[in-house]
């Protein structure tokens, strides 16, 4: 099978399509015929040599595909071959062939596309288990999602307004702040000439965000804090920043704030099941209403993975990419 | 009535024994003869200007009293004169009589002294609104707690140990090191020659610390994140540190950890009352099985709260400072 391999640490360019045996599935795992695979940007600090796949995982990037089983490991208890499915994955996902675990699996949802649904898994699972699973995001409540136009962003919106949030973005050009609208989002900052803080505030009555979604990081701590209504929650997925936070204690005090900071990918398997569980339980159907779409703003074909990570690098797309073997 | 006020914004000398109006309780409030005051940190803040008393409250300060029920305001339930209690006030507990709401009363439990019981209120809601309600520690798992021979040091120890917790504490000499161990704790930590996080790295398999209780603040925020464990939770309750605390986003993130802040005193009364009122279903119990004590350095009289207020910033004591009428 085909796998694009990082040829060794660097930019886009050292991706490379090349000839991998075929995985094999072990106890409790199952074989994917890969249709797609999403594009993360975990995959491109694992491609800079930043962020080393986990042990038991391929070398290859690939956090979530969708495609159909075709083969079984053995203690497989539901899964069968033919299914049609989506997986958050560990690793390996940019290859012909990917190897999952059962308890990994989300089946494809009425309504959406075998390729496109492999934009949902990353994304799905990393915005429920933390605005909903740990910070407990409420109905009436605010979000504020920075970066509202991207995979994670689109994502956080719709899941949002489904249970009845007010949703605030930032985003860096009009064109993302208006598919942000069209999405559910009503409170629009433009982060070059807006300041999101006041902006927040002034649309919730000095209230602020009661949750934060942010993968900026360190650089927009401080601000994060001010925007927060009493008891609000941060949930820090990324810190895209490259910097500290600077932490006012007597400001997250004052306010009765938490700050949560987490990642998917290294969390540990019945982990993983557990949130991909509750997915299924309570994010899952309103994909199958419609009401949660994957949002797909380009694919790429495997021999055009480097573009694929350069229009990542370069931030303008609304939605996920796709790599389609 | 007497009452300890402060003259001015400013050191000890400034606190005031001085004529008061006896205060009226109003609805569903009570008027209760003030065996003892606990003293807290926050007191001094409200000397200095920095903390004033929230609308409502008397000037003076006194976050909480024991005494006897003398008077009942309207649309008090079930509190009765002669009752004896203790309570957790918004201020005003410097005095000879003081109101408290009715839900924020706690029963004098069996084997504890009218006076000592002053001791109890602000820090047994301060420990159990954090480190349980918020923080959810269980049964095995370990608690740091720094200035673990303070008011809240002492009852985070015993408080931790009654479910079955193991406790790390710092302090600054070996003397209050043992009056730790002697309450349950066995990680003990001299922060003036050693490391805690070291220390306690060394003393659970590098695994860390689970929830961490700190009113240190900014100046310990790294070293706090790095003695966390995975899912670790860190309680800040004051930052006495007077410092911004660096936030390492990557260091949190890779550990799945939390961070929350908050103060008791401010809180809406709704919130106090039903941290109360778990505290008395769930803490409670614990006092009167006297596997919870409320732990008395010294006793000073109304006259000499400058003493009291010096004896606090001091630091050298062994539990509470209570102030006696």
């Amino acid at each position: 099978m085909r796998a694009i391999t990082i040829s060794a640490p660097g930019g886009p360019e050292v991706l490379r399509a090349a000839e991998s045996a075929d995985p094999v599935p072990g106890r409790a795992e199952v074989l994917i015929s890969v249709a797609a695979a999403g594009v993360n940007r975990a995959d491109l600090h694992q491609r800079e040599g930043n962020y080393p796949a986990p042990e038991g995982s391929p070398d290859w990037p690939g956090l979530e595909i969708s495609g159909t089983v075709v083969a079984l490991g053995t203690g497989v208890v539901g899964a069968q071959i033919g299914d049609q499915v989506c997986a958050l994955l560990s690793g390996g996902g940019y290859a012909d062939l990917a190897v999952a675990p059962e308890a990994l699996l989300l089946p494809l949802p009425v309504g959406v596309g075998l390729i496109e649904a492999a934009a949902l898994p990353e994304a799905i699972c990393t915005v429920w288990s933390t605005i909903f699973m740990n910070a407990d995001l409420r109905s009436g409540e605010t979000l504020l999602v920075h970066g509202g136009s991207g995979g994670i962003g689109t994502m956080a919106i719709q899941l949002a307004r489904a249970i009845g949030c007010r949703v605030a973005v930032t985003a860096g050009s009009d064109e993302k702040l208006d598919a942000c609208r069209a999405l559910g989002a009503d409170i629009l900052v433009n982060y070059r000439d807006q300041d999101f803080v006041q902006e927040v505030l002034d649309a919730t009555d000095g209230r602020g965000a009661d949750v934060v979604l942010d993968a900026i990081g360190g650089g927009y701590l401080d601000r994060n804090i001010r925007v927060l209504a009493p008891h609000g929650r941060i949930e820090l997925i990324g810190n895209q920043s490259g910097k500290p936070g600077e932490l006012s204690v007597g400001r997250l005090m004052a306010k009765w704030g938490s700050i949560h900071a987490s990642t998917l990918r290294a969390r540990a398997l019945a982990e993983k099941a557990q949130i991909v569980a509750s997915v299924l339980s309570n994010a899952w159907p309103l994909v199958a209403s419609r009401q949660v779409k994957p949002i797909v703003d380009r694919r790429f074909s495997f021999e055009n993975a480097r573009l694929a990570h350069e229009a990542m690098e370069a931030g303008d797309r609304i939605g996920k990419l796709l790599l389609v073997p």
